[in-house]
């Protein structure tokens, strides 16, 4: 594997580099899935590379291709009943962590993938107000 | 381009085939970028491959790498302050479209990628309980 660029002071590169602990679901010499501190549903992994990309960069870069599917494969295993693929990029889309990540989510109704003024109308027409 | 193997009862393989109308923000000769009909945000694109292919044959087809940087460029042309993108796979995320599709959604806040029991509390916590 190439030398990595990683930064001292970013939470997955100290996974990455087992100076921080995480439950790891899958890894190779350049990706690793991580399940996420988060427990807001059952499943919640993060597909990251192991060099430290910002958001852009992963998503533009020939490794990406190999991270989506590993995603797929992943939600398709773990949860059977559906699952949520996604990545946000900047302050309007709450990203917290510089490095690149893809969050895997499933295991339970996920409901919308964003939050919006009227969301709760909207519910109210499509389910009479059962907000999932 | 190869012949396409489109479904006929499908919304998307409509707008590709120009039977149905879309305003379209990127065309080539394998992908298409379209604006959702829903107007929750205001930019809300579906970045769609013309072959009729499943959400999980999309995100592994040797043409998603190429699907993923157009989303990003867009996104970052379009949604300047951040952009999230998103795929729905199966019931629990509320995928409604067969025709893989990956959601470019910005333009302003977007709160959180999911719902789940207890999302108030945790917005209570972290702002205060001003939801996005």
């Amino acid at each position: 594997m190439a030398e990595m660029a990683n930064d001292a002071t970013c939470e997955f590169c100290d996974i990455v580099a087992k100076s921080a602990m995480a439950h790891v679901r899958y890894e190779d010499d350049e990706l690793i899935v991580f399940r996420n501190r988060l427990r807001w549903v059952p499943i919640m992994l993060l597909v990251t590379p192991k060099e430290h990309l910002s958001q852009c960069d992963f998503w533009v870069s020939p490794l990406f291709g190999r991270a989506a599917e590993i995603a797929v494969r992943i939600g398709e295993e773990d949860a059977q009943d559906g699952f949520r693929l996604v990545s946000n990029f900047g302050e309007d889309a709450l990203q917290t962590q510089p490095h690149g990540h893809l969050h895997i989510v499933g295991g339970a109704g996920l409901g919308l993938y964003l939050d919006f003024e009227g969301k709760g109308d909207f519910w109210q027409k499509i389910y009479g107000g059962a907000m999932q």
